[in-house]
């Protein structure tokens, strides 16, 4: 059963975000639709996240179809997280997303807030 | 200044996520994209939202350029709100959003999680 938050509103725009809405979600699938990436590699792509937020947020994604993961065997023995098909599908809400972005302000100097 | 928090990352998507990703965001600006609303009517549109969550996500949106506002005078004596220019250009992100929702799990029976 899933562990996440849900708007209760039958919309797909609801229920989409009700998948990857939550904070962090969006820009873990952005840094997963170049390709397969470890932990450690996103953790280091998002400086502003904690580890235990990372967990979660892989966590809900796996348990909502949008990531899947491997554990690869000897000699790296680490787990390696990707996009599912479904997953990539999101490519246009973020290619959208980031044109929109670009009349963003840009943040402010110092460490992302929580 | 803005109250919001950033993810302190200078790209289009969480730029974009600093304006309109907090919860609920994406959903008020679904709800004004047909046209302007008052308070009340965007109240009764989110059924799990608050009306401290609601006025906070307004005045967010509001200093982000993404909705503006317009007191009418008597004899209605109301605030109405509306989406800028660039809130509309929304639009594209929301669409593919509703798409991508299809495949999403229906919500949970009962009331939505705050």
């Amino acid at each position: 059963m899933s562990t996440s938050r849900s708007y209760g509103d039958p919309s797909g725009i609801a229920r989409s975000l009700d998948v990857v809405g939550e904070r962090w979600g969006l820009l873990v699938v952005r840094d997963l639709l170049p390709g397969p990436k470890q932990f450690s590699d996103l953790l280091a792509g998002l400086p502003g996240i904690s580890p235990n937020v990372l967990s979660k947020r892989l966590r809900e994604l796996v348990e909502g179809g949008v990531v899947d993961y491997q554990d690869l065997g000897a000699p790296d023995r680490v787990r390696v997280y990707e996009l599912t098909e479904w997953g990539r599908d999101l490519e246009p809400v973020l290619r959208h997303l980031e044109q929109w972005g670009q009349r963003a302000p840009l943040p402010p100097a110092g460490p992302p807030s929580r």
